[in-house]
């Protein structure tokens, strides 16, 4: 190390033990051992420790070893491709994203628990879940105290730490010093005893910037460089500019009832394309001192506070573009005053989600004609990502909004289909739907009338006659929620054989009870 | 009415401008009319307003009309058939379990909305399920400022009084006086700027025992006499003796590991003889300073306490048994430093029910092999009662719990199949499932580690082989969750079609793709 690097190294290193535990990424992933429990921080490729894990899967290439892994969400820099490539993941929870990794627990070679987001640490705090051996942390400063100070993500970060037997710190010197004090860390008491967690809006701070642990479970802090995986999210394309049109006019609608302020209400929005289309839209809006109460800072959160639309965001994890992320890193200092990171059991909590009246948009796989969303499993059984926080704010939200394309693969799947394959979002919890054709408001509607809603107003013209046929045929069956069943998953078991739902019609001739 | 009835009447009417509010249940009923939306108490045959409805239901013999109708939960009295046989129901919410009603639900007949039981007032107050124009409320007192006493449940009758511009006061002459003070309403603030409802402990009281309403809203005071509807609870059978026996030993299992303290942890107990089987087996095991927050009090609530077990319980409707009301109601004043009763937004508040850490244990009809419940729809389509509180505790509490038994219709039906025709509960909110057969517990695994545990735990002798075959076949096909999809339903298809699921093998064969 030389001297200008030593200065770096101190200004962010305060406590005073770190020169003893300062090692090599090989030497701290030695500490890792065969079977263990290890939580890494990284949620939503932010924030990530980057060089353990990459010294870990080269060591297991040579040195077989499998661990269960947990983390906040997603992983960044190919780290799950590469443990997964290495076999170093038996059991990995509660989210990802990666191509390799997803092929792997598709194939029942990695045993993965698709959890609600705010749930992982709940379920470790009281011994439902194999207890936590090692933690590793990206810092960017050590307190005196030995506090640690998240970078880009808090995630889980706080509570593995502060559950683990060992804390392994990845200082990145790269990463920016201005994050310090955008963090606010609170742990949750022990229930039954427990007292209200005092998050009262979008910008109450509650706890301190950093990580409290006991300094004397540091094992090993490693310098790293390097940035994060920049988001891969696209620009919207003419379908998503439409379902946000639906949705900006929605929003406008019930601000001129007065069901909503001009503020609207603290706003979440999931990851990706869509939801970042839909946020971005507010900017046009008659919207004006917007909050967000959500999970991931996106571009679309640093546009409408550039605008002035937005008094304050709140999230666990900020993930941009390579354009924003130039644009908002130089200058963290300026957005100081309206951004807080928290751990993801707060910023996804049940009841603080309930308790601000959280608008919630969420992305669907597929939905079905009576409400039902299935956000995670393509043709049923093969796990996209995961359920993420959508459970966590879908359910509590004063406005819970799916959002999806009425079609995929150019049209040969239909998104709107009679049964959906999975269920991760119940009819009890989805109160309006929108594709790029329109948009239904649920509320208060009966399944009947909600399927006639579903058909006309979100589904694609291509496939609107066979599901107005199939809800025809399942009312004259009778139900609450009418069915035929042994049609009722036929789109998917054609789309399984055929590659498309096509030809629903000349199937269901096929499929008719005898 | 004699002296004697007025003594009694002025005990319990302490609201100076009562007697110009008195009238007849026609004059009331004729305040109700043809399209408006009324909230009438009751939950679980519990405190319904008792001749208002009735009179409804004769004058729509001569004179129709259709309202909207909203409860707390179920009416007793035979109610809801009598509103539904005069056509009086165009939409019923949030839930029923009227033989009757479901008939007229089922054929489509009255639009049912099938809601979290925490939700709906929720919704009234945002203003996003129509107005309510009139409630009509069972009391037991009125308060000198026109605050109205309820008498066995609370339900939502706070809101919908408060909520209402005219409220119709049944005073039941016959409700035990002891009733005042149990109660403790509080109506959570509007959002964004709610603060945090300060309930810590099931006896937390917060509010004040009687509902406060602006007294010139009160259009009609009706006199009234006449009991509850008992409950229809019947004794444990074998099977159900079996789960609770499966279910006392876990318990005593969590408290050896020390996961569980020996007073466990605030019980919620769903309606009906599995549950109450479960809570009466509570007084055998090592368990003490046992608390409840649940939703319905039932008999084995009172049997607990009785036992000393019980330190407090807090619902928000007692429903006892012919024989437990007998010993319960004279001398509720026994009771009383240990029960309080409150709104079912509070008694099922998501937010309150993670604070707390609840174990929650709710009726299943049927699981799936990975762990998906469907609490409401036979064979998919017909609505028996409605999902109930079930999702507001199952979600958030620390222990979910679901029971059924592995068979109905005498091992005509399995009550554990591939695929639920209708999920209420996804995978990610069941902990444990319980059958006569055995306990599955799933916290922590993959869906395919769930099969196995579910099939060979909880299903019945006579369906393990096919689970077994189906889950095999799937697993070879692959997925996170396997499935042969063009199956999956296949159970379902035959019951219905032969009454039964015994030919599975033999069908399975004509259903094999070509």
């Amino acid at each position: 190390m030389d001297k200008l690097d030593m200065a770096c190294v101190e200004a962010r290193c305060r406590w005073s033990g770190w020169k003893e535990k300062l090692c090599t990424a090989e030497e701290a992933a030695s500490l890792i051992q065969d079977g263990m429990t290890v939580g890494m921080s990284g949620f939503t490729r932010a924030g990530e420790a980057k060089e353990v894990p990459k010294a870990l899967a080269k060591r297991a290439v040579r040195d077989p070893l499998s661990i269960t892994l947990m983390t906040g969400a997603s992983l960044g820099n190919d780290l799950d491709r590469l443990l997964t490539d290495a076999k170093v993941l038996s059991r990995r929870m509660p989210f990802q994203v990666d191509a390799t990794l997803r092929r792997a627990i598709n194939a029942g070679e990695v045993m993965f628990i698709d959890q609600h987001l705010s749930e992982t640490v709940e379920l470790l705090r009281n011994r439902q879940l194999a207890e936590i051996d090692v933690a590793v942390v990206e810092a960017c400063a050590i307190t005196e105290e030995g506090g640690i100070v998240p970078t880009t993500s808090v995630g889980n970060s706080a509570s593995y730490a502060i559950l683990a037997d060992k804390v392994i710190i990845e200082l990145n010197l790269d990463s920016p010093t201005e994050l310090e004090g955008l963090h606010d860390i609170y742990i949750p008491q022990m229930r039954p005893t427990r007292p209200p967690i005092p998050v009262v809006a979008p910008d109450s701070r509650i706890g301190t910037p950093w990580i409290p642990i006991d300094p004397a479970k540091i094992v090993a802090i490693v310098l790293t460089r390097g940035r994060e995986s920049p988001s891969t999210v696209l620009p919207p394309d003419a379908d998503t500019q439409r379902i946000a049109d639906h949705l900006i006019r929605f929003f406008s609608d019930e601000v001129s009832t007065g069901r909503l302020a001009p503020s609207l209400l603290p706003l979440q929005a999931g990851i990706g394309t869509m939801a970042n289309a839909v946020m971005s839209g507010l900017a046009e809006g008659p919207f004006e001192h917007l909050t967000m109460y959500s999970e991931v800072l996106q571009d679309s959160t640093f546009d409408l506070l550039d605008a002035g639309k937005l008094d304050f965001a709140s999230g666990c994890s900020i993930t941009l573009s390579e354009a924003c992320g130039k644009r908002v890193w130089p200058r963290l200092d300026a957005y100081r005053d309206r951004l807080v990171l928290r751990p993801q059991e707060l910023s996804n909590h049940p009841g603080i989600v309930r308790r601000l009246g959280i608008i919630a948009i969420n992305t669907a796989l597929e939905v079905d004609i009576y409400g039902n969303v299935n956000s995670t499993h393509v043709g049923g059984t093969k796990m996209m990502n995961g359920i993420g926080g959508s459970g966590d704010f879908a359910r509590n939200a004063q406005l819970s909004i799916f959002v999806t394309k009425s079609v995929a693969k150019g049209g040969d799947l239909s998104s709107v289909v009679p049964f959906v394959s999975h269920v991760d979002h119940t009819e009890h919890d989805v109160d309006i739907l929108v594709t790029e054709h329109g948009l239904a408001d649920l509320r208060g509607l009966a399944p009947r009338e909600r399927a006639v809603r579903v058909i006309e107003a979100c589904a694609d013209p291509l496939y609107r006659r066979e599901l107005r046929r199939y809800f025809d045929e399942a009312c004259r069956r009778g139900g609450h929620t009418p069915h035929c069943l042994e049609q009722a998953l036929s789109w998917h078991v054609v789309a399984e054989r055929d590659g498309h739902m096509r030809r629903l019609q000349e199937e269901r001739q096929a499929e008719m009870p005898a």
